[in-house]
């Protein structure tokens, strides 16, 4: 197998029509000729075809949440049996947390708004910026991949705004110079949380500090916007460490009456410490408890 | 003094000009009538004035290398003496950790490719990407600025890109829902250093594992693009946690004859830890300690 190519594919420009999986696969872009996520569960994921393949995709233009493969009956669509974490799932979310940029393709058979009218088309760079499993309209458990356009539209380069200002360049930097690992947001509503317990962490108790003063990162318990639609409020935020917050967004741990359990092994590590001003909502640590369990790995 | 207002001015579009401080001032965009900065170093900094009145700038246009305020002589633009790291200068660093957004103004004395040809402009909003100390053009120190334009420039709402696909929405979310606190940007060259280290901090031994595996990050010694122009190779790169990555590049930490020290206190905590496969260039070390130990603090 040739080696990866992620990102773009030289002269393969964002929008080029092709008539079938034939024609995508011999051009570099998607090579597999079936399987909709083109990856390995070592090196990550380099493409994906999104066509109506599964009925729990969601296609907002430039925010796809989509569905890993596996478990899926072709005739009906219906999931028949649990996806598996491993080969194209893992590899999607190895793209998260490397950053590796994801070309995306759309089928006719997508979201008339936003699918070619015939054959397929390559639809440019996302990046995978968060992935969890869920219980799909069928019953079985799928993965699911959020999916944002990360680059501006308007550029030929495929280059985004924000790593061309952080690289420092006006000029472009060359497509391998950086990919974006990671965003950390911070909300108003998480500045008053993260002033609440100080700075230090809920979990292991670190507080950073630099020149400026302490740092923490606010984390969304159930996370802000599509699917998951988490209210920006502060019983629905932890202030943690960012290596806590890594883990806790990549549901490597959970909190589950009052203590901290490894989503990896099952075991209770640390206790979440709390302070009276800051109430903390249970039903949104049980919907962050949901993605973690919902993994099989227990 | 009014509350401060971080992000845009209800009702003043960017591209606004006026003539002269004082309308700045009323208008709200910029209050101080003198003052390059308008901030504390308590909340943050609102904004700034790009004028020229430091010969240590640099206007990129979608990227501002700003300095600092304080030991300027006006009438030769000279510096005079050390600049502090108080009032508006940690106002910048303390935006910069928490990604509260700055409105950049500009004034016709500044680099003639990107200013007004007369009186001020509001340019919109940028976030402060990184800040450091260093020794001027006069021989004292300031302190240096980056800010790098986080929006799309043709989007009216004065909303990035990142942020709105982040935040799950194909809407433009709300100003305040979300600014940037921290961008991980990954490298090829990062990817193969990371593996090097079995993802393990090379400072303080973590190793996060998620389910798509362990989870680590490159931090480039000496900083890639303007104006610190670091190269991208390994001997540059050094695998750590987001805990150490986060005191390294935010000049907390730094690395002397394969010791780690605290550039707040000076005391020595870890000994890095080195493979010989991963030969780390100790330029690059010295000149992060270059700009950890400009400071002052020692």
């Amino acid at each position: 197998m040739a080696e990866r190519i992620f990102g773009h594919i030289p002269g393969v420009a964002v929008g080029t029509l092709f008539a079938n999986r034939r024609e995508l696969s011999t051009a570099g872009v998607h090579r597999p000729v079936q399987a909709g996520i083109c990856g390995s569960g070592k090196e990550g994921a380099e493409s994906i075809v999104v066509s109506g393949g599964y009925r729990d995709d969601e296609d907002h233009g430039d925010l796809v949440i989509y569905t890993g493969h596996g478990g899926n009956d072709p005739a009906t669509k219906k999931q028949v049996s649990h996806q598996e974490f491993h080969v194209g799932n893992k590899g999607l979310a190895i793209s998260c947390d490397s950053g590796l940029p994801v070309r995306l393709v759309r089928g006719a058979n997508g979201d008339p708004a936003h699918s070619p009218t015939e054959g397929y088309r390559y639809d440019g760079l996302f990046t995978v910026t968060r992935y969890w499993p869920e219980t799909g309209l069928d019953g079985f458990r799928i993965w699911r991949f959020e999916l944002c356009r990360f680059e501006d539209p308007t550029e030929s380069t495929g280059h985004s705004v924000a790593e061309d200002h952080l690289a420092g360049s006006t000029q472009p930097a060359p497509r391998e110079q950086a990919t974006v690992q990671r965003i950390v947001r911070n909300t108003s509503i998480g500045t008053r949380v993260k002033a609440l317990h100080d700075y230090r962490c809920q979990i292991c108790e670190t507080r950073i500090e630099t020149l400026a003063g302490p740092y923490a990162e606010a984390a969304h318990i159930r996370p802000l916007g599509r699917p998951h639609n988490g209210p920006d409020v502060e019983s629905n935020v932890l202030c943690l460490c960012p290596n806590c917050h890594v883990e806790f967004d990549r549901l490597a741990i959970y909190v589950s009456n009052d203590f901290v359990y490894s989503a990896l092994t099952g075991e209770r590590t640390n206790r979440l410490r709390t302070v009276r001003r800051h109430v903390i909502d249970a039903r949104q640590l049980e919907y962050q408890k949901g993605l973690c369990q919902t993994n099989g790995n227990q």
